[in-house]
């Protein structure tokens, strides 16, 4: 899809958050169209994608990957069409996802695309959810990590969400009792009628005590843990000898610095002889492919639905991470930013 | 060694203790010599094993057995000699290890038995010690747990102990620059001269955040934890991506009901693709011999070293446990109750 844009609206950094970022910490620009150099590409971005590690991203303290830069365009991955390619892997034309950030065009080398898409017979926007980082995440993490054999019980928390409704979905393909922990009613009808889950437990209503114990006879054999705080507290409490903790991400926790105290683990572990074990799907990146074409193949046959929330208009985009953090979306967040298609 | 006594002197669990059991929790009592029947063994115990892992054995709370009867034997392991047998694999004379209790006299079956121990050119002792579940626990949880690689950082808690040397002269001979955390100049020295740590930090005047990062300039890849709590809370800020900790005991905690609260331990795992696993050696049996013989040949070769604490005297057992934990031995920490040979 030519783009006619003459001006590449950009979403940039402005200040730096200590904890989840808010739309005053970013500010729009306009900067000029840029140009692909020799072996680059330049790429028209259609949908942004929205993420809660991007609260990362942005905050100062030790993380995977380094800062975004105050006045930087925020870190984002993306999905969209080469305009101009000046390298052989690529042409004008081609859909492609990566790592091109909060802007309408980006020049990029060849290592910052994440997938080239296929000839889509899905959505090009499930390359940012579930066919993207949030379904990858979840193969991996679940399948890697995890280690999950059949037959085990597997608990999620944000269950209904972009990666834990691709966890649990895995985990019951993959023969397993799964349980969801979610926020809210809507969330865990969501849980049962959608997303196939086996029992579903509302941590702002239920004793989660008592429902895991309910849920979970024999204890949980996987936590794939989205949370961290009170949630995976009483998780460690019901888990099983073997178990083994996914950490992918720790949505509860609002501030890291200076470290939040919770109970201690370690007797856990020691007498379940369980695991904790952290995870950064970036890691995987070489086998992505690997995780794409089973989940293409699982969403084509049915077994793996997903859900998205899309917003238009970059404009958009600087308030975005704080709605995830509310919890005011049902699915994926995106933000669509030129017709698609 | 045919032994007269009459009597089978044996400590008892007389009430029990919540934190660390002292003195006061046990009593003596004489009881007759028991009879082996079809398929048992008959053994005189000569040493006695005194192990921090006891104080989990008495308690209440949620562990890795059940916890010792009130008015029953206390579990323990021991060393000593066949006075009977009637089972084909067992003759009188023939010297064991394994779970015979603190007392005198034990009649067991098979599976109690840890080690048939071959004509020892080591001494009896050291079967409850660097050739029995203190050798063996370093054994399995640094190379097996900990998936140790050459050329790595090894961190240990307890370093100078009868498993933190251990785990410490393992990492050496495998080529691994090793950190000994203890408490005191007299155990830190022992570390350096005895044990040959390449640094030992003193917990108890040092600074830990910058004596660790002196000592292991690039972070920890692997920390085997005895103590949990302050110690291993720093240990955790110095942790090098890729790390594994090694959840192995837990004696600076002296409570775990209601569990006591420490930093979270999420972000660590998370930023250093890190993990923590709890370990009980008892997992390991079927393997005891495969780490023994190693043991055994690295003790012949002059590699490991090993320390003893010996008490005289059944009378020393009860209030042994408290003496470890107020770490007044140097060295695994046994009872002698009868002649050794």
């Amino acid at each position: 899809m030519p783009n006619p844009a003459k001006v590449n609206r950009q979403v940039v950094l402005k200040s730096r958050p200590t904890g989840v970022p808010q739309a005053e910490h970013f500010e729009l620009r306009d900067a000029p169209v840029p140009k692909p150099g020799d072996g680059q590409i330049l790429v028209r971005t259609v949908y942004l994608s929205v993420d809660p590690a991007m609260r990362g991203w942005v905050n100062a303290a030790a993380n995977y990957s380094e800062p975004v830069p105050i006045g930087g365009v925020m870190r984002s991955l993306a999905a969209g069409r080469v305009v101009e390619s000046r390298h052989p892997d690529y042409q004008a034309g081609d859909l492609v996802s990566g790592w091109f950030g909060w802007q309408d065009f980006a020049v990029v080398d060849p290592a910052a695309i994440d997938a080239k898409i296929p000839d889509a017979d899905l959505p090009l926007s499930a390359w940012l959810g579930v066919l993207g980082l949030n379904g990858v995440t979840a193969y991996f993490g679940l399948l890697d990590v995890g280690e999950l054999r059949d037959g085990e019980t597997v608990a999620v928390s944000t269950a209904a969400g972009a990666v834990g409704s691709c966890v649990g979905q895995i985990a019951k393909l993959k023969g397993c009792r799964t349980v969801g922990i979610a926020g809210g009613a809507r969330k865990t009808r969501l849980c049962l009628e959608e997303f196939g889950y086996d029992a579903a437990i509302d941590y702002k209503s239920d004793d989660l005590d008592d429902a895991l114990a309910a849920a979970c006879p024999q204890g949980i054999d996987v936590y794939f843990d989205n949370t961290s705080g009170a949630i995976s507290d009483a998780v460690m409490r019901h888990l099983r000898v073997g178990a083994r903790v996914v950490v992918c991400g720790t949505a509860s926790i609002t501030q890291w610095d200076p470290l939040p105290q919770g109970p201690r683990v370690e007797r856990h572990l020691l007498v379940k002889r369980a695991r904790m074990q952290g995870f950064v799907v970036m890691d995987y990146r070489a086998r992505y492919p690997q995780a794409q074409a089973a989940l293409a193949q699982w969403v084509r046959e049915g077994r793996i639905r997903y859900r998205e929330d899309v917003l238009d208009g970059i404009e958009q985009a600087p308030g975005a991470i704080a709605g995830l953090y509310r919890g005011e979306n049902l699915g994926k967040r995106l933000i669509r930013i030129a017709p698609d298609g």
